[in-house]
This record gives C-alpha cells, sequence and structure tokens, in this order.
C-alpha cells in the first residue's frame, strides 16, 4: 500500500505556509509567491507546462520525486481555486487550464456539493463533502497501490497530520519572513503525534527538511 | 556604534528556544539540549572551556563570529540560572562555573535586585531591574563602543524585537521538532517590525538564518 504523504510544500522561516487574502491574483496570499520560488525555477516544474530548461540539482530532485508514483491527490478547496461558499456555477476549474499538472483522479475537499469534473491529461476533480477519512478512503481504492499525495493548503495538511494519517511530509523551507498567514506548525505538538526529522539538507533557495511518523 | 544582536541563538523546526520545564539538570527545559548540538561541537565552543578540539567550518564559522567584537552582555534571568522569585541567597552565581566564557560585563535582567557579582576572567553580572531599555543604555555605556550582544532567552529576544531594538539576529535552526516549550516566532510580524532575511546557509547540523532590521 502507498504512502499517505505531503511533498515540496513551502513554508516560511516563520512557518506561513500562505499569506493573508488568497485571491484570484494571489494565489499563495498577497505577498505569498515569494514562497515557492526554490519550486518554480526547477526543470520539473517548468516540464509539467511544457517548458523546457529550469533548474537541476537538489531542489529538482525534490521536486521531481514529489511527483513520482503518485496514485491520487486530496487538495483543500482553497488550493482548487478562489471562490468561498456555495459554488455560484460550474466555471471556475482549478487554477492550471485544461490540462492540471495532476494527471490522476484529484479530491477537492468541500463543504459544498458539484459533479465530477474531468479534465483533459487524466485528472478529474472529485469533489468530497464529508471530510479527510472519507477522502482518502476514496483515494485509496482509485491510487492502485501507489502514494496518495495531500497537496495542501495549511488547514488540510494539519487535519491530517492532527489525524495521524500522514506518513511522511516533506516541508521546503524558503529562507522568506511572512510575519502573518497561515501557519503550519502553531498549536501542532509533531513530536507528540509521532514525527521525527529523517532528512535535512539545503540549496541556496531552500531547506528541505522531512518529517516521518513512526510506525 | 555597535550593534546590538543576538547571535548563535537555536530554535527548533517549530520555532522553539527552549523546551519546557527549565532547570538546574535542564537548563534548556527538558529534551531541550538537543537544539544547540550544533553549537557544542565546534571548536570555539570547546575552547571557551580550554577544550581543545571541535569542528571547523560553517557551524564553527558562525559560532567564533558570534563571540567577536562583543563589549557587553544582556541576558534574561533564566539564562543566568534556574532561581525564580526573589533570590534566597546570593549562592547562585550563574551555570558556568567562576570563569563564565563572557569576559565583559553582563546585564542580566531581573525583577528582583541583587548586588553586582564579579567572577574571574572579567565577567561581572550587573542586576537590572528597570527593564531592556535601562539595560541597553548601562550596557553601552561599557561596551565602549563595540557590539550589544542580547544572549537571550526566548522572551527577552522576543521584547528586543518587538521594540525594534535588535539590529541584528543570527539563528541556528536545528533539525529537531520539540513540539512544545518557548516560541520565538509565535505572533511576531518580523517583517512589519523592519526585520528582513540577509543570509542562510546549512551545514548538516544546522541552518543559519541572519535578519536584519532595515534602517
Amino acid at each position: 500500500m502507498g504512502k499517505v504523504r505531503t511533498s515540496a510544500f513551502t513554508v516560511s522561516i516563520d512557518g506561513f505556509g500562505a499569506a493573508p487574502n488568497q485571491s484570484l491574483e494571489n494565489p499563495f496570499g498577497e505577498g505569498g509567491m515569494i514562497l515557492p520560488t526554490w519550486y518554480l525555477g526547477t526543470r520539473t516544474f517548468r516540464a509539467m507546462f511544457g517548458q523546457d530548461g529550469g533548474g537541476t540539482g537538489l531542489d529538482d530532485d525534490f521536486a521531481r520525486k514529489s511527483m513520482e508514483n503518485v496514485g491520487a491527490w486530496i487538495l483543500g478547496r482553497n488550493m482548487f481555486g478562489p471562490v468561498r461558499g456555495p459554488w455560484p456555477d460550474h466555471s471556475w476549474k482549478g487554477w492550471w487550464g485544461d490540462t492540471p499538472p495532476y494527471h490522476t483522479p484529484v479530491f477537492v475537499l468541500t463543504h459544498h456539493a458539484r459533479p465530477d469534473l474531468e479534465m483533459q491529461g487524466g485528472t478529474t476533480f472529485h469533489f468530497v463533502t464529508d471530510g479527510i477519512e472519507a477522502a482518502l478512503r476514496r483515494a485509496r481504492e482509485v491510487a492502485h497501490g501507489k502514494d496518495i499525495r495531500v497537496g495542501g493548503g495549511v488547514s488540510v495538511v494539519r487535519q491530517f497530520l492532527q489525524a495521524g494519517l500522514l506518513d511522511e511530509l516533506h516541508v521546503a523551507q524558503s529562507p522568506v519572513l511572512l510575519g502573518a498567514g497561515e501557519n503550519l506548525f502553531a498549536g501542532l505538538d509533531l513530536p507528540r503525534l509521532g514525527y521525527q526529522v529523517v532528512t535535512h539538507v539545503a540549496s541556496p533557495n531552500a531547506t528541505h527538511l522531512t518529517f516521518a511518523r513512526r510506525s
């Protein structure tokens, strides 16, 4: 059975995974686009959108591994888009255009039901209204034994950590201070939840930390 | 005029500078002695206590620079010792034996007055009961234009950050999770207080981050 994991999840030095006031113009909140700089420059990221070039090395190694062996994704609704409350219509289809970079089933956690949305390239968005355990169960059914990747955002990763459902968490800490936003660590006692640090390496752009849960 | 700075201040990945329950046996709190591992192995640290050996390289560079050009220190009372409340007597003389590694005046912030305490090797402890600004003023008077080093602990560094009195903060982030304790960053909006990241490098033992205040 595959792992349940979060990978390539960027936080600031002060622990924020997103800045305040997410919107269509600011998917990471105001000023938050500085967070994933390490990732946007990688060969792996560029290739996802059909572009050549980009960096190789440590950052790219983590970016590439984050995409390997993923059988299904789970996303919070704010990672899917900036729409809040009931869906006004079905016109919003994610941040990623017609061909999202998932190429697997993607389970979007929301309080508001919506029909499945099939995109090009193998991505289908399923909208799950009954919580993380239901989403995980449905993801397992379609992942063919591969990993389930919990993409974020912060509150979804925290829910998985608190429930002890995440086997592994790779955090890339960007060398920036945000000062406000959604904090990944605040109020979470990760050692008590069974997590410990297993890797710690740095590139000029980020410190890469992997936490695993003692089984 | 010298800088006011905190250097070689260790925090966990989740932002804790000390674990809970400091005591005579656990100066960094229970389980907190894992924090300064990067520092304890350096040549600089060993030399402070008259020992040979120890590592050179990045960690030692930061350890060494942290000690250079310091004209006076400011410490919170808990960094001076585990005694709480009024001093029962004057027998506690710090964690460091007869010859503390400061070799300068050291201003200890406390609510309880106590006579100056002159130690061997040039260290004199002065007990300051009227707050950080008074301590800083007195430190300036005796520092001969050298830097004032704010040694910690967490609450003292936070007070200096909040007051905008710290010019520079070097944090060594140890690759450990503590889960609880005194958090350096919680509730502080460092960018708003004028701080930004100026250096970011890592050794196998720590990620070294330097923050400076825009002047």
